[in-house]
C-alpha cells in the first residue's frame, strides 16, 4: 500500500516508540510519587517538556500537555473570557467551540486568506481571542499568522490607550505545521498555539497548548492541579516523552524534508496537470504546505475515487476524514468557493516522512487511471 | 525494588503492550478514514469497546473513552444540569469539580461510610448527581454503592410522583475497583461509572465513562463528534485496545487475585500489628479492598518513612501521591477522623498483580525496622 493520507494520521516513528518503551512497564511510576524512581520519571517528563518548549521558543511552564489537538483547541477557546473570532476554514473543533460561544466566523478568499481589514473590524471590544489555523488540513494553504498577529497587536495597543481592560489573544492551530514550518511563537507572534503529536509521527491522543506566560485560562479539567492547574490528571509520561522525541526529529530534519516534500509535490502536481484535463489544484501557490496536494475534478465522485484507489493500493482522502465519515461536503472547500461538483470531486494527497519518489510515481499513474475511469461514471447522487 | 504503590500507578502488563504494539506504527490509521485499512482499525476499536462494555454489563454505545479518570469525573460532574452531592473522601477531581458547582460534601464515619439518611436529606430537588467513590484510593475502604443506589432510586420515584422533572443520577469512581470488585453497572445500580486503564495494568492517560443509555450529558470537549458526541478528538486506538486487554485480564483473573491479595494483605497486617506497638490500621474490616493496607503510627513522619523505605528497596506512599507532592495532609485521612499525628504518620501499602509473598515478607520486616528507627526521631514540623 502507498499511504498518502499523512494529514489524517502519521505512523509512529520507530525512534519515537523506542524512546517511549521504557516507560510503559519499567519506568511506569506516577511522577507525583515520593520515591526516587518516581522522581526520576518526574525529571524525565521535565526534560521532555523543556525540549518541546525549546523547539517552539517557549519556556517549560508555558507548555500544557493535553490529550490531543481537539482538547487543546477547546481549552484555548473556552478558556478565555470573551468572544472568539475565527475563519470559515478551521477544523471542526475550532468552529464548534467558537459557535458554542457565539463567535464570529470570517470568510476567506479562494486562496484561504482572510481579509485583514475585515479581521480588524470583527475584533470588537467584546472579543478576547482570535483563532486562525496555521496550515489548512485539507488544502495545505498557509495563513500569514505574523500579519494577523500585527493586527491583533494594533488592537491591543488601541485598547490600552482607550482603557479597555479585556485582554486579546491570538491562538493558532499548528497541527499540520510541525516538521514543515517555523513554530517559533515569538516570530509568529502568537499567544496560544496547538500542536498534535499524532500528526508528526508521535503518539496519538497527545497534544499541547502553548500558553504564553501571564495568560490566565479557565481549565476544562480540574482536580490534582497538574499542568500548571490547566489540565488535571496524572501526567501522560509515555505521551510527553514520545511527543518530545517526535518534535525533535521533525525539527532537526525540517530543512531537508521541506525540500524533499516540495519536490514530491511538484512531481505529482505536474503529472496530474498534464494527464487530467480540467483538473483544478486547490492551493495557494505562494504559501502552501509542501506535504499536501488537494485537487478537484468536477464530475467525478471523490469517495468513489478513494475506494477505487484503495483497491489498487493507494490510500488518499476526500474532504476531511471526519467530514467523509459523516457523508458531508467539506465545509472548507465550500468556504474556499469551490462549486459543489468541485468539492465532491476533490482528493487530498498528503505526503510524509516515509513517502518516496517511487510512491509518487506509481500513485500518479494510478490516480490518473482511476479518475479517467470514474469520469465515465459521473456522479451518482451528490 | 519491591513496588507497593499500585494504587498510584500500575506497570503495563506485557500482554497489554503486545496487544497495542501493532497499532503504533503499522495499523496507525485514523479510524474515520475511508480506505479498508482504516475501516479495519475502526472495527478493532469497536470490538475493544464491546469487550469493555461486556465486562461492566453495558452496551458499546454507553462507553465513552476519555483521557483518564480525572477527565471522566469532570465530564460526569460537569455534564449534568443541577447540583452535586458527594463525600469528603473522594479524589481531588471529584471534590474540585463538585465545589466549583457549589456541591454538598457529606461527612463519613471512621469506616469511610456515609450515613444514608444524611444522603437522603442532602438530595434536594436541585441535585442532579450523587457521586460516591467505590473503593477509596488511600485506605481501600469500600462504599456500599448498591445501598446508595437504592436511596437514589427512592428519591427518583418520589420526584416522579411529585412531578419534579430534574433527573437524578448516581456516579461512582471505580478506578481502584477494577480486578478486585464486581463492576456490573446493573448490579451496582449506577448510571455513570469512571474507570481508569492506568490503575489496572493498562495504558496511562486512558479512562472511560460509562453513561447509561438515555442520559444526556454536556460534553467538555467538542469538535468532530466522536464518542457519541461526548468526547471529540480522533479515537485513541492504542489506548482503547490496551484498555480492553487490561480489563479482560483483570476480570478473568479476579476471583483468584482477590484471594491471593487478601492473603498477602493478611500476612502484612498480622506482621505489622505484632511488631509495631500502637499501630492503627485504617480500614473497614467488613468491606475493604484486599489490595490496600493503610496504617498509622502516631509520632512518626510518613514522608520520612517513605524515603527511608525507598533507600532500602521498598516503594510505598503516604497520603495520596498528589497530596504528598504538595506537602498537604491527606484530606481523606482527616475526614476519617484521624488525628493530625495519625494522618502524618500514615503509610499506604498497595499490592498488585506482580506482588509476591516473598515481597511482603521482606517489606514487612523493613517497614518494622524503619518505623522503629523513625520513632526515635519523632516528627519534625507537622
Amino acid at each position: 500500500m502507498i499511504y498518502l493520507d499523512n494529514a489524517a494520521a502519521t505512523p509512529m516513528d520507530q525512534r519515537v516508540l523506542t524512546a517511549m518503551m521504557p516507560y510503559f512497564s519499567d519506568e511506569f511510576y506516577n511522577p507525583s510519587a515520593a520515591y526516587l524512581a518516581a522522581r526520576r520519571v518526574h525529571d524525565d517528563v521535565a526534560t521532555a517538556r523543556h525540549s518541546l518548549a525549546k523547539i517552539i521558543g517557549a519556556k517549560s511552564a508555558e507548555i500544557i500537555i493535553t490529550a490531543g489537538a481537539t482538547e487543546s483547541i477547546n481549552l484555548a477557546l473556552n478558556g478565555v473570557d470573551g468572544a472568539v473570532v475565527t475563519t470559515a476554514i478551521e477544523h471542526d473543533s475550532v468552529l464548534a467551540t467558537a459557535k458554542a460561544r457565539g463567535g464570529v466566523v470570517l470568510p476567506v478568499n479562494s486562496l484561504g486568506q482572510i481579509d485583514l481589514e475585515s479581521l480588524r473590524s470583527a475584533i470588537t471590544d467584546q472579543v478576547a481571542l482570535v483563532s486562525v489555523g496555521y496550515v489548512n488540513s485539507e488544502t495545505g494553504m498557509i495563513q500569514d499568522i505574523r500579519a494577523i498577529a500585527d493586527v491583533v497587536q494594533d488592537i491591543r495597543d488601541d485598547r490600552r490607550q482607550r482603557g479597555v481592560e479585556r485582554p486579546l489573544y491570538l491562538h493558532t492551530d499548528a497541527s499540520q505545521a510541525a516538521g514543515v514550518l517555523d513554530l517559533n511563537v515569538s516570530r509568529l507572534g502568537v499567544d496560544l498555539m496547538t500542536l498534535n503529536a499524532g500528526k508528526c509521527y508521535g503518539p496519538k491522543q497527545v497534544g499541547l497548548l502553548y500558553v504564553r506566560a501571564g495568560i490566565r485560562l479557565k481549565p476544562l479539567i480540574i482536580g490534582g492541579g497538574q499542568e500548571m492547574g490547566l489540565r488535571s490528571g496524572t501526567e501522560n509520561v509515555t505521551g510527553i516523552i514520545g511527543f518530545a522525541k517526535a518534535m525533535e526529529l521533525a525539527e532537526s530534519t525540517r530543512g531537508s524534508e521541506v525540500k524533499r516534500l516540495a519536490a514530491l509535490r511538484n512531481q505529482l502536481k505536474s503529472y496530474l496537470v498534464q494527464h487530467i484535463p480540467d483538473i483544478k489544484i486547490n492551493e495557494n501557490q505562494r504559501r502552501n504546505s509542501p506535504a499536501i496536494l488537494n485537487f478537484s475534478v468536477a464530475g467525478v465522485d471523490g469517495e468513489r475515487v478513494v475506494f477505487a484507489l484503495d483497491e489498487r493500493g493507494v490510500q488518499v482522502a476526500t474532504g476531511s476524514a471526519c467530514a467523509a465519515n459523516k457523508g458531508l461536503r467539506s465545509h472548507i472547500l465550500v468556504a474556499l468557493g469551490l462549486s459543489n461538483a468541485e468539492a465532491d470531486g476533490s482528493i487530498r494527497v498528503s505526503m510524509g516522512r516515509f513517502t518516496t519518489s517511487e510512491d509518487i510515481e506509481a500513485a500518479s499513474q494510478l490516480i490518473v487511471e482511476v479518475v479517467s475511469e470514474q469520469r465515465k461514471f459521473g456522479v451518482m447522487d451528490a
